[in-house]
């Protein structure tokens, strides 16, 4: 997919994730051309871990995984937006419905997300 | 603010920005610390350009600048999450509402979303 300038950030891609009924931001993921074309290939959402230099299949572990609904690309071709229906039971590996579910206000972290499962009863059984 | 770890990714953290009211994911910017505090500061975003080098204030041209109604940070403290007002026209230098306006559907780039000024009549006088 030549619109994708993989190049621009070293070999990988922004990805934002959006819950596609509820417009939620679910998390911020990158890609890189290997998770991009499996990502097409099968429909679900695989990135590329920066930390740990290896491709991963959102929901690999814990069951929730994404199913693609749309993909969006930018005006610059630098950064992608997935639109998603979050399967299980939320995209955050804290156990929260998004990665978002924390708020900065007046200098101090507030959480305002739903937490939707257990973490140790998904990732440590 | 301790909690945005700016360091990880060589001194900026990206930044997606969605509208308030509609939910549309308007774009994808990036924050130093400066931006950061410019933000908090004139309750107005702003942003680190990795390209030119340099702050700058959405709308500092264009009259489409962004109220910022929201912060939310994610679980690992290296992305944030700006709900906002747009002001003015839209958010792409394009013309477009949302820098998001191509989708990417069997291998091909669509534009889908919704032109809502002129550039040239923006940027150009």
């Amino acid at each position: 997919m030549e619109a994708i300038d993989f190049e621009k950030s070293g070999g990988y891609v922004p990805v934002i994730v959006q819950e596609c009924e509820s417009g939620d931001v679910l998390m911020l993921a990158y890609m890189n051309r290997e998770a991009w074309e499996k990502t097409v290939e099968t429909g679900k959402a695989w990135y590329w871990s920066r930390s740990r230099n290896q491709l991963w299949m959102k929901g690999e572990t814990s069951g929730h995984y994404q199913v693609v609904r749309e993909i969006l690309i930018d005006c610059d071709g630098d950064a992608l937006l997935l639109k998603v229906e979050q399967r299980g039971g939320g995209a955050c590996h804290t156990g929260y419905w998004s990665c978002f579910y924390r708020t900065i206000r007046h200098g101090k972290v507030e959480v305002v997300g739903q937490k939707v499962f257990d973490p140790r009863e998904v990732y440590e059984k």
